[in-house]
């Protein structure tokens, strides 16, 4: 799967293409693609803003992926076993083994490790425990609660104690943030009342708060943050498909209410990955931690599952499932 | 002196009024004022966003004074005595003697309890040492480098081992942010090349930095930071005087390299008031602080003072003197 540079990401910019696919030289592995994982921040790399794969550079999208190894040439592989990488949006590929970690399902799906397991769950455990460090009894707001690293970060900010109040778009995705997840409160970002709704929900204040948006959230949560709150800053997924600039009326609030808003990225953290994913296993095997997939099947459904995704359609984790 | 409230602040918009002062009553004063204190923050309750004095709500504009007492009904106070405090923009007035704090040269100009060991100097010490924590051999940028806080941080950020750069607006300006306050360079940010220079004078990027202005000189810095740089927040003196967004095109840096931006409010951190004191005056007298002041004569002429302090005119400490 390829994808033509354009200022936003249309289902028409990207094409399928037909390669003759080598044989696996030493230290290689041919794997078939079964499940790969659509990710806002890949529409960076879309966009080309920063690019570390190389295969990006050949116009292939690449993210994360499961698959099975078909063919080894490497003796820390054979076939069918599960491998986790980068992987291109495509059905076959011959990839250096040294690339891939060999998965095993212990009790929970085999994709919870693009999921729950995977980054999105890293992301939610590290945010919420090493940016926000909540005490008990705050209040905390999740943006894109319905997404999985929201519902992620909401469901362990509960487990901390606080009160935590999601923000979705529509009703439908408030029904799931509060009835499946667990969330004390959803506001639903499209209606006409949102800012009051928020206001409501949140008499006290907002102690800490898990951004994945931009303005539309950001704003009316600075609005309604108390002295000394921190935001963790996770993701911008509003503002990934311009390079507009991003304007917040409360901006001032940072100022005004000494409020430290942190970005972070979760490479920076990998010293924290086995503390946090056994702990999210254990909660996942206890059935603790709920999470919802939205799964489009088929890698020529790809383009447009990841278009809606960005458009705020499906809930929870988006996965592309190959047969 | 009076203020009407208004979108912006205009001179014409200050009005003087003849008062009859009663004589102070058991625990008063009456002072006689020598210096006032003209600082940005003051805009905010100018267009009434906060105001926490009682005096404002009767249109009285109350900042930092230096007063002499000439009458005293308080066993605490005797006539020729220094006091600081919050007071009226007024030539005499008669306040309560338990909001007032005696003070002494000490070696340093009186009217250094408003600068470098008032506000400003705390400001400075305590989002460079408390927010910024920065390490030898970083890069520091400061805006607003000719105005006190900035001068005084860029100056603290020195000694602590830093490359510092500042930012001020004109040539005039970097030439004492350079010359008298020993920044190792200071960009123009009213050039034409502004946002080249920065990056030529940040060749390895910016590790730290400390912003008293808003969009004009964050934006190009955001766009300079390396990964996990901190950006202490202390003012945002360009957006006092309206309510519109403040909006930057790098803000998604923040996200992108990981980086902190923390809001403070010096209130906050009383517990460092002392030692920061200690140390200003200590350097103060060892003559190893740098500070400029600009001046005017006359309680008339206080409120263009203060207009021309928020559009950048003048330099170092913006002070009134009453005769």
């Amino acid at each position: 799967m390829h994808h033509r540079s354009s200022e936003a990401i249309h289902a028409e910019d990207f094409f399928l293409e037909q390669i003759e696919l080598e044989k696996p030289r030493d230290g290689e592995v041919l794997t078939r693609t079964r499940w790969f994982s659509l990710d806002p921040y890949l529409a960076n790399s879309m966009r080309s803003w920063r690019g570390g794969d190389s295969r990006w550079q050949a116009g292939v999208v690449v993210g994360r992926t499961i698959g099975e190894v078909i063919e080894s040439s490497d003796p820390r592989f054979q076939s069918g076993d599960q491998v986790l990488g980068f992987g291109g949006w495509q059905a076959l590929e011959v990839r250096p083994a040294a690339e891939l970690q060999r998965i095993h399902g212990n009790g929970v799906p085999v994709q919870a490790h693009l999921g729950a397991l995977g980054s999105s769950g890293l992301t939610a455990w590290v945010g919420v425990k090493r940016i926000l460090q909540p005490e008990p009894g705050e209040t905390a707001v999740v943006s894109s609660a319905a997404g999985l690293v929201g519902a992620i970060a909401g469901q362990i900010l509960r487990s901390l104690g606080c009160r935590v109040v999601g923000i979705a778009g529509g009703g439908d995705k408030c029904a799931v943030v509060v009835g499946d997840y667990g969330f004390d409160a959803c506001i639903d970002h499209t209606a006409a009342d949102f800012e009051a709704a928020l206001a409501d929900a949140t008499p006290d204040g907002i102690d800490v708060h898990y951004e994945n948006v931009g303005t539309k959230t950001l704003d009316p949560v600075l609005a309604r943050m108390r002295d000394h709150g921190r935001i963790a800053l996770c993701g911008l997924i509003a503002h990934y498909q311009d390079d507009r600039p991003i304007a917040l009326r409360h901006f001032r609030e940072l100022l005004m209410r000494g409020i430290t808003l942190q970005g972070f990225r979760i490479a920076d953290h990998s010293a924290d990955y086995a503390t946090a994913r056994n702990e999210l296993r254990d909660w996942l095997q206890a059935e603790k931690l709920v999470v919802r997939e939205t799964v489009t099947a088929g890698l020529e459904r790809a383009p447009q599952a990841y278009v809606d995704m960005l458009r705020g359609a499906g809930i929870g984790k988006h996965l592309v499932r190959l047969d």
